[in-house]
C-alpha cells in the first residue's frame, strides 16, 4: 500500500464528464489498496472568467480581494470531485486551503507555503476516505485567503506530498510526460522516462510548461518523487523526475532542447566602460519588477562599450521607456530594442562530464547559418539567443545533432 | 452616526455594473457618517449554475460537498464588491461566513446560525472600513462550510444586525417596499410605510416573497429594525418592519391582502368518525416531509366523515399516492384531489380590536359569487381557500372592501 498524491490540472477537470473520469481513475487507485490525496485546479477557463469579472469592477483590483474571488474556482472543483467520487462508491472529503490548513505568508496572489497541517488528512485517509484538496490556495496567519500564483496547484500537490511523506506525487496533465523537445516542432521528439530535478528546472523555466518551476524546486528540496502523467491516457508511466542522476554508462549527454519564443533584446549603445555601469542600467529595470535573463557587456574600446540584455517580450516597452529615462544620466548614446528574439537551450546533467558539448552546439547552428547573438551557460545547460525566425530550424538540427530521437 | 447593515440580493449584484452601483450607494451612506456592514448574495443565476454543475456529476449530491460548491457564489460577490468600493475610494474588507465567523449547526444546506463573532467587524468599522460579509453561509464547529438554505442571505443580514446591535437592517431588493397586495393584480395597491413583524410573517408566508420568513422571525426575536428598500430607486423610505404596533387612532383594520396560487386540496371521503383518524391520515403525509396547510374535518353522520386538507401543488401527486396507499387501512371510501386551488388572506394586527372583519370578508366574496371551500384563522389573519379562477377577482374586491388603496 502506497500513499499517493495526485494533482489534476484545469483541463483534466474541465467539465462534469472529465471530473467523473478523474473520479473513476482515483477510485481505481484506491481499489488497488493505495491511499490517495487529490489536489485539483479550477475547471479550465474558470480562473480567467473570474479575473475578467474583477477587471470589470476595478482597474487595479486589491490583491487580498482578488484572492477571495479567484480561490473559488478550486473550491467548486473539490466539491464536485467529492460528489463524483461518492457517486462512484468512494468515501471522499474535500478541504479548502483554509481548512487543511495550508498556512502561507500574506503575499496575496503569490503567497508561499509555510506549513501544512497534515493531521486531519491522515485521519481521513486512515478511515478510508479519499481526501480532495483545493490547489492554488492557502490561508495566512490572520485567516485571510491567499493564492499561490498561476500554476500554484502543482506546488500544493508537491507540498502536500512532502508534508504527508507520500510515496509519489503524480502530476496529471494533458501531455503524457516530459519530451526531449516540443513534438509540434520535432515530430521525432521522444518521451523521457526519467529526468533529474535540475534538468526539469531548466526545461520548465525555458518554456516547457509541463510543471510550475516552484513545484519542481519544492520537490527537489523535500525529495518528493514527482511523476508527470497524462490524465487522458491510461496505463502510461509518464516521466519520473528524480533526485538521482542516472548511473548507467549509456547516459545521454543531453536530455532535451528547451526554447522560449517570448524574448526581446535591449541594447544600450556607447556607455562609458567603467565600474557600476551594469548596476546603473539594470537597477531601474529591477526596481520595475522586470526580470532580466541573458546579459552581455561587450569588450570596450575608446572608453565606451555596448550593453545588451534580454527581457520577456511583454516587458520590452516598459523596459525601453525606463532606459530612455536614464539614458542621459548614464551617458549612453542610444537604445536599440529588438522584439523578435528567441532562446534555445540544450539541457542535460550529462554535459558535466562531456567536454565539447558547447562547440558541437555552436557548430551545428553555424552550419545552418544561424547567427548566435548572445550566449549564457550553466553547469547543465547552454542557452543561445537567436533571431526568432530560426527557432524551429535550430531546435530541429540540435535535436538531431545530439541524437535525442534515439538516445 | 448610525450603524447600518445593508443586504443586497442577487439581482442587485447581478452584474459588474450593478455591483458598482451598490458600491456607490454604500459609499454615499458612509460619506454621511454612518458605519456600514454589507451582506451580499451570489450574483443572480450563479447559485443555479453551480447547482446544475453538481447535478451533472452526481444524482444526489452529498450535502456537505453541496455547501462547499454553492457557497462560492457569495464569496465571489464579496470580493468584487470590495474591489468596487476601493475603486470608489472607500476602505473595504470582505469576510466569508467562515472568516466572520458565523457559527452554525451542521445541518448542511439548511444550517441555523448559532453565534456570530462581531469583534473583527467592529474593529474594521472603527478603523473606517466598510465590512462586506458573504450571505447565506457559515461554518460549523468542525470548520465545515455550511449554507443556510435559499434566501439565507436575509437571515445573515438580520443576524449580523442583531449581533452588532445595528440601528437598522436594510434589505435591498427589486421592489421598493411591502405593498397592500400585488400591484400586478390591483394597480391601486399602496406601499406600506410600516408593517409589524407578525403581519410581515403572514404576508411573507402567504406568498409575498419580499423577505425570507426566517429572517423576519429572527428580526422580531432580536428586535432588529428591518427595512425593505429598492436597490434600483434612490431616495425611497421603503417599508419599515417594526415590533411596535402603530398607536394612532387611524390604524387600518387590515394591512394587506396576501395570496398563494400554488395550492391543492385533497379530500378523503367516508372515513370512520373516530379519534385518531386525523393522525392516521396526516401522519404518513408528514413522514414524507409534505407541508400541510389548511385542514377541515366535516361534521360526521352515520359514523362517517370527510377530511380535507391543502398541500403545495408540487406535492399533490406524492400526497395522493400516499393516501391511496393507506386508504384501505384507514377505511376510507375514496380520495379526491383538486389541484386548482388558491388561498387568499387578509392580514392585519388591527383586526384584533375590530369585530366583524371576518363577516365583511365573507360577505364581500359572497356578493361576487365566490364559494369559500375552506377557512382558517389566526389572531391577525383570515385565510380562505377558493377556486383558483376567482383569485384575482377576490383580491381586487377585498382590497376595495377594506379600503386599502386609501388607508
Amino acid at each position: 500500500m502506497a500513499l499517493i498524491v495526485q494533482k489534476y490540472g484545469g483541463t483534466s477537470v474541465g467539465s462534469p464528464d472529465r471530473i467523473k473520469n478523474v473520479a473513476n481513475r482515483v477510485a481505481k487507485y484506491q481499489a488497488e489498496g493505495h491511499q490517495v490525496v487529490v489536489v485539483v485546479s479550477a475547471m479550465s477557463g474558470e480562473t480567467n472568467r473570474l479575473i475578467a469579472l474583477t477587471k470589470e469592477v476595478a482597474a487595479t483590483p486589491d490583491p487580498r480581494e482578488m484572492d477571495v474571488v479567484i480561490s473559488t474556482g478550486e473550491q467548486v472543483t473539490i466539491g464536485l470531485l467529492c460528489m463524483a467520487l461518492q457517486a462512484a462508491g468512494v468515501k471522499a472529503r474535500s478541504y479548502t486551503g483554509g481548512q487543511v490548513k495550508i498556512l502561507t505568508d500574506s503575499a496575496f496572489t503569490k503567497a508561499r507555503i509555510l506549513n501544512i497541517d497534515e493531521a486531519p488528512i491522515k485521519a481521513d485517509l486512515n478511515s478510508g476516505h479519499v481526501v480532495v484538496v483545493a490547489g492554488f490556495q492557502g490561508v495566512d496567519e490572520l485567516g485571510n485567503i491567499t493564492t499561490l500564483g498561476r500554476g500554484g496547484s502543482d506546488t500544493t500537490g508537491v507540498a502536500l506530498a512532502a508534508a504527508l511523506k507520500a510515496d509519489e506525487c503524480q502530476i496529471y496533465t494533458d501531455v503524457d510526460g516530459v519530451y526531449t523537445t516540443d513534438p509540434r516542432i520535432v515530430p521525432e521528439a521522444r518521451k523521457l522516462d526519467r529526468i533529474t530535478f535540475e534538468e526539469m528546472l531548466e526545461m520548465a523555466s525555458l518554456g516547457s510548461k509541463v510543471l510550475q518551476i516552484r513545484s519542481v524546486e519544492f520537490a527537489g528540496k523535500y525529495r518528493v518523487k514527482l511523476r508527470v502523467l497524462s490524465s487522458f491516457q491510461d496505463g502510461g508511466e509518464g516521466t519520473l523526475i528524480t533526485v538521482e542522476e542516472e548511473t548507467n554508462m549509456e547516459q545521454p549527454v543531453i536530455s532535451g532542447i528547451a526554447f522560449n519564443r517570448d524574448e526581446a533584446k535591449l541594447t544600450v549603445l556607447g556607455v562609458p566602460d567603467k565600474p557600476g555601469i551594469a548596476y546603473q542600467i539594470l537597477g531601474p529595470i529591477a526596481d520595475a519588477n522586470i526580470d532580466v535573463d541573458m546579459i552581455i557587456q561587450n569588450v570596450g574600446h575608446d572608453g565606451c562599450t555596448d550593453f545588451s540584455f534580454t527581457v520577456g517580450r511583454g516587458d520590452l516597452e516598459k523596459a525601453a521607456k525606463i532606459l530612455e529615462g536614464v539614458k542621459a544620466h548614464i551617458g549612453a548614446r542610444s537604445i536599440v530594442a529588438d522584439k523578435s528574439m528567441a532562446k534555445v537551450s540544450i539541457v542535460g546533467v550529462g554535459m558535466r562530464s562531456h567536454p565539447g558539448v558547447a562547440s558541437r552546439m555552436f557548430r551545428t547552428l553555424a552550419e545552418e547559418g544561424i547567427n548566435i547573438q548572445m550566449i549564457s551557460t550553466s553547469e547543465i545547460k547552454i542557452s543561445v539567443a537567436i533571431d526568432e525566425k530560426y527557432l524551429e530550424l535550430a531546435v530541429r538540427v540540435l535535436h538531431k545533432a545530439f541524437e535525442l530521437e534515439t538516445a
